[in-house]
This record gives structure tokens, sequence and C-alpha cells, in this order.
């Protein structure tokens, strides 16, 4: 299958991609504890910022007046916001994320009011006030906010609902999706460009009509979104269903993906970026990630790293690895200090951007295979 | 008074300080929300870190089997440590830091077990294990951390108790000191040098004693250490009262003061260098120091600064000021994101070494006045 992977270069007003590239979370216009100069330093091609948090603070009108998240936090490089749906209905269904990773809960919770094919209303998580996000809100939002890449709104169905639901979801998706595309269009200056989103869960058949409908429409970039089943062996089975029948004129996301294997899984099938909160989330935890471990990563805080006095990796050349033992490493954490923090996220930002770009090596000279095996000698 | 003031050059294995300056607090051997590398980018001489916590976490002999504090923490410039003895009486007695800055407390918590001629008895406040600090132990325990500068033990007298306890606690520290001294000379070589400390309290004998102790004693500089009063006219006094008649040969560093009206008194009376926890830890609570203000800061929570889209300083040259507006670092703190306490933090680092630049730029020019008009236009 590797004949669908691909390289290429996704070019935008703020720069070009080279793809395959991971698309790295800067949630409420900033990646928490480091800067963008950091993150640029680490080898970052793309941030993306989630519409749901900075809808409700600082306000899409607030970065509007400040000149535009770019200028706002400090980024100038290629930038991707999401539609506001995912976190809407991830905090309404309880916890979609922990779903699409495969772990099944159930429940509404309460900041998510009501779906009507209006749109969604829901509660803001900081003070209660009520929000309706429309397709066309979500897209007069992104527009204010002003990144490159857009996404429409679609509803992000949960993963423990029956076909019939997933189905229905899918459909109202899909006209919420021609009004996204409208109102994007309506408000079109050149500076930005819309991704469709694919939806139809774990179901073959939804998911080819989800297929056809996105190459239907004058989308300029797919994102494969929705429920990818409850493992890794049926995310990848979606994933096979889907992305060889996208239009390969376009360029085809991953939403919400990022785990090492789960990456050579999708270059495979030729998708073109990533995005995942876990790399620099995890770090955050104590967790760094390293080649060829079991879980792709090591938990600084396990007293093994006590009076270790290598660097996290020996072969990394990320500015922790150049300055700093785990030895130093776990002291910070078990010490509770801010700074271990910054530094494990700095190491997991030039992981991922060094695996991505050994993975375009790999592909400019036909050793995907080496690649990957040098990565994750530990893959089940 | 401002012919006291002085210019200076200090020393160190890890190069020359120039002096007045200001030394910042890495307390556990990391500067909580920054790097080393910021931390030299922004402008800093030299920093400390405290015997006290490090004792704890990760012990001094792992520090030692790691090469030492400056490369298990990655800086490479001048070092100072303390004898670990602020922190056991600080928390022993309730809050000497509190009182050192004129809160007058009472109490004493349960970490401090016993004070006795050996030495300090207490518990840690990890794991509740029992220590005993003695002045010997202090050395040895600082010559494994390997810092350029360091202090002698002394009982940290609280501000609430009584001349007669103020005298015999004096008097205890100046025995300690002794001991202090013969076992940092016993494993001297040559790479460190012993700070004394002048103890006394708010008693104007008792300080002329203890400045008459440390004079007579071979000690690399001093140290003004000890209850200070009850506010900033009483500190000025015990200053005016100690610093002055201290041996000008050497240099004086003045413990755990930096407001920058305190740091012009004691420029006035002679003191070469100032270290204070409150630039960087005001810095974490979105306190930003600013010239001319009324509190020498500005709290960038406050709602005034929403829609500002000017730096915290329009005239400051730091990384944060050079990139982000107010409204951004506002919305930091809104969100409690990490990064606005990196941000802060790295803009009140600069801020106090450009202040100590500007203040040796008066002093060479003979224009201090003026510097302090500019940077205290609000003083009181």
């Amino acid at each position: 299958m590797a004949h669908r992977a691909r390289l290429g270069s996704l070019k935008t007003p703020h720069g070009a991609i080279q793809t395959p590239a991971f698309i790295f979370c800067a949630t409420k216009g900033a990646m928490k504890a480091v800067n963008m100069d950091q993150v640029k330093d680490a080898g970052t091609q793309i941030i993306l910022s989630n519409t749901y948090h900075l809808m409700i603070q600082p306000t899409a009108d607030l970065v509007e007046k400040m000149g535009g998240l770019h200028k706002f936090c400090g980024w100038d490089g290629p930038m991707l916001t999401d539609s506001g749906g995912f976190q809407i209905f991830s905090l309404g269904h309880g916890s979609v994320a922990e779903e699409i990773k495969g772990k099944r809960q159930g429940g509404r919770a309460n900041s998510l009011l009501k779906i009507t094919e209006e749109g969604a209303k829901f509660r803001s998580y900081t003070d209660g006030s009520y929000h309706l996000l429309t397709p066309e809100k979500s897209m007069q939002i992104q527009k204010k906010l002003g990144p490159d890449l857009v996404v429409v709104l679609d509803e992000c169905t949960p993963f423990h609902v029956d076909k019939k639901y997933t189905q229905k979801s899918m459909q109202m998706s899909h006209r919420w999706a021609l009004r996204s595309l409208a109102e994007f269009d309506r408000g079109n200056d050149g500076k930005q460009a819309l991704y469709g989103i694919i939806q139809g869960g774990v179901y073959p058949d939804l998911r080819q009509e989800s297929v056809d409908f996105v190459n239907s429409q004058d989308f300029f970039g797919h994102a494969i979104g929705g429920s990818l089943g409850a493992d890794k062996d049926q995310m990848a089975e979606v994933i096979s269903l889907t992305a060889p029948r996208l239009d390969r004129a376009r360029p085809i996301h991953l939403l919400g993906i990022g785990g090492i294997s789960d990456i050579f899984m999708g270059v495979r099938q030729g998708i073109d970026t990533f995005d995942c909160v876990h790399p620099t989330r995890m770090a955050r935890h104590g967790g760094a990630l390293v080649k060829g471990a079991p879980k792709e990563s090591l938990q600084i805080r396990n007293a093994q790293y006590r009076e270790d006095p290598t660097p996290l990796e020996a072969d990394c050349g990320c500015f922790t690895c150049q300055r700093y033992s785990k030895a130093y490493l776990h002291h910070l954490f078990k010490a509770k200090e801010l700074l271990g923090m910054q530094l494990i996220t700095l190491h997991n930002i030039y992981f991922m951007n060094q695996l991505m770009t050994e993975i375009r090596e790999g592909l400019r000279t036909n050793t995907l295979d080496v690649v990957e095996t040098k990565w994750q000698s530990c893959k089940r």
C-alpha cells in the first residue's frame, strides 16, 4: 500500500508546508509551556488553534481587533483553526476524544444543550453563558481569527451511537458543510482555504457516501473526522476505506491522530497532515517520546532515571537533549518545577518534526520501511 | 550619601560579575518557567540556588555525581548557594521571609524541631525524614553543589523576638560562622569563596558587634542578613548602620531584598549585590515590573489590559516586549496558559538586569539621581 504515500508542498499565505507534516495544537493561541520562537526553532511548520476556546476567551472579535491570531500569538507561519465543533460535542457527549481513541463512554454532559438543524447550542465553560454555534458563525469566527486553513462545522458523532444516528448525523454534517462552504465563499478574499470533513463512523457505506460528498464539493482539502473505531486495527480499517477514495488532487488531513505507528499507517494511506495534542500534553505529564520504546515514550518520573546522566535520546538534536540529562529532568518533575514541562515539550515537538522529516526523506528515497523500523523497533 | 555607592567587578571561576548586580533565585536548580539560555539572554550575570531544597531533593550527593550544579542545570556563569539556614528557620519560625519584609507573625511550625549549639534539626518537607544541618554539613553540601560563592550557616532570627534572643542568636551565629570558616578552609581548593553574615536585627549595638566580628574574620565577602525591621524606613536605617561600617575591600551582599526603591537605597549605602525571589515569583502571578508605577509593577490580569495592544513597556528590549501585547499576556493569564508565566518572567528578569546596567552607568557618569528618577518617578 506504500504507493499511496506521497510527498507534497502545501502552500499558504504564511509559507509552504512540506508534507507529510505534523500540526501542533496551540489550543488557546499558545502552546502551553513554550513560546512560538521555541516552537519554530524545534522545526515546526504549522500549528492549529481551537475556535471553541478562542470564541469564549478572549473572543474572535478581540483577536481580530488585535490584528488576527498570527500577530496576537507571535506565530508567522502556516496556521489552521478547527470549526469549534469538536470541543462542543466532545464536552457535550462526555468524551468523544476518548472514544475516538477507542475508550467507550456514554452520557451527555451539561455544556452541550441542544443540537438542531440550525447549529449547536452550548454553555460557556468559563461563565456559563449561552452560545449558538452555526456553520455560518463558525466560518465568521475563523475569518476573524485569520488562520490560513479553516474547517467546516460538523457534528462529531460519538462512538457509542448506532448506525442510524451516525447516518442522520453525517447527513446533517453534510448540510452544515454546504452552509459552511457558502458562507466561506461569501467572505472569501483568497487568504484562507477550506477543508471539508468526512464522517460516517465505522460504517463502510457511510464513509463512502461521505467521501463522495466531499469529492463533489469545492473544498480546498479534506479532513477525515468522526469515530475511527474502538482500536488501532479498526482505525486502520476505517482509514483504508476512506483515504484512498478521496480526491488526490487535494490535501488530506487526519483529525486528532498522532501516535508514531498511526502516522506510518496514515502516511501509507496517503494522509498528508496529522494533528494531535498527545505529544505536547504527555510532555507536561513527564512523558518523553523516544524511538523504539514499547509505548513510544518514557515516563521521566520513573525512579530508574534518578541518576541517569544521559539525555532523553542520545541521537537527538533538540534543545533539551543538547543540554540536559534525564537525571535533571527527573529532578524537575519530582520537584514540580515548571521548567520540566517546557523542556520535555521542546523535545517532543522536535521529535515529531524529526519523525516527519525522516518520513519525507524515506519517501524521497523509497526507504520508508527503513525509517519505520528505526522509529518503531518495538512496534506490535 | 551617594559617595558610598560603587562600581565593581567580582571575579569568579565562571566569569566576572559587574556590580552593582542582581542575583536571581533558581531555588531548586531551575528558574521555574524559563531555561538557563533564556535567563542568560535576558542579561543575567549570576544566579543562586538554595542548599535547603537541593539537599532534600535531589540531594547534594546526586548533584555532585552529575558533575555539580552548573552542569546539572545548564548554567555556566557565576553562581551562589545559600547555607540552607534561611529556609529551615523561615519554615520553622512560621515565616521569617514575611517578617523581614515587615509582616509580623509568630509561632513555630513543625518542620524545625530544635536549634542547638550543634546545629538545626528539622524534618524534610517532602517525606518527613529527619535532618541535622550543622555549619560543617552546610559547607560540605555547598562544596558538593559546587557554586562559586557560598555562605556561612546562621540562625535567621525572626523579627518578633526580643533583643536578648537576638543577641544570643547572633552570638551563636558568630560561633557557627567560625565553624563554617574552619570547615570551608579545610576543603578549600580555591574554586569557591565564602561570605560571612551580619546579624543583630534592628539593634544598632548588636549590628556593630556583628560588623566588627565579620570584619575581623577572613571572609571573602559579607552578606547583610537577619531582621531588617518592620518597614522600609527601618530597613534603610538598619542598612545605614551596617553597610558603611563593613570592610570595603570585600564585596557586600544584601540578602533577600529586591524592590526597585530598596536597590537604589542599598546601592547608595555601598551594597554590591542583591537577591530576591520577588521579580520572578510575582511574574508567575501576573505581576510585571514597570518603571514609574506606584507599586513598581502592573497586574496583567486587570481588565484594563484586555484590549491593550501595547507591550508591557514601550521602551523595553526584552523578548516579551518585542513580540507580545498586554492583551495577549492578559489572555494567557485569564486562560491559565503556562506560557504567560514564562513571558512575564522573561520581562522581569530583563527589567532587573537593565535596572542594574543603568545604575552602573549612572555611577560611571555620576548621574545616579537621573537614573533613579527614570526608574522610580512614582516613588514615595
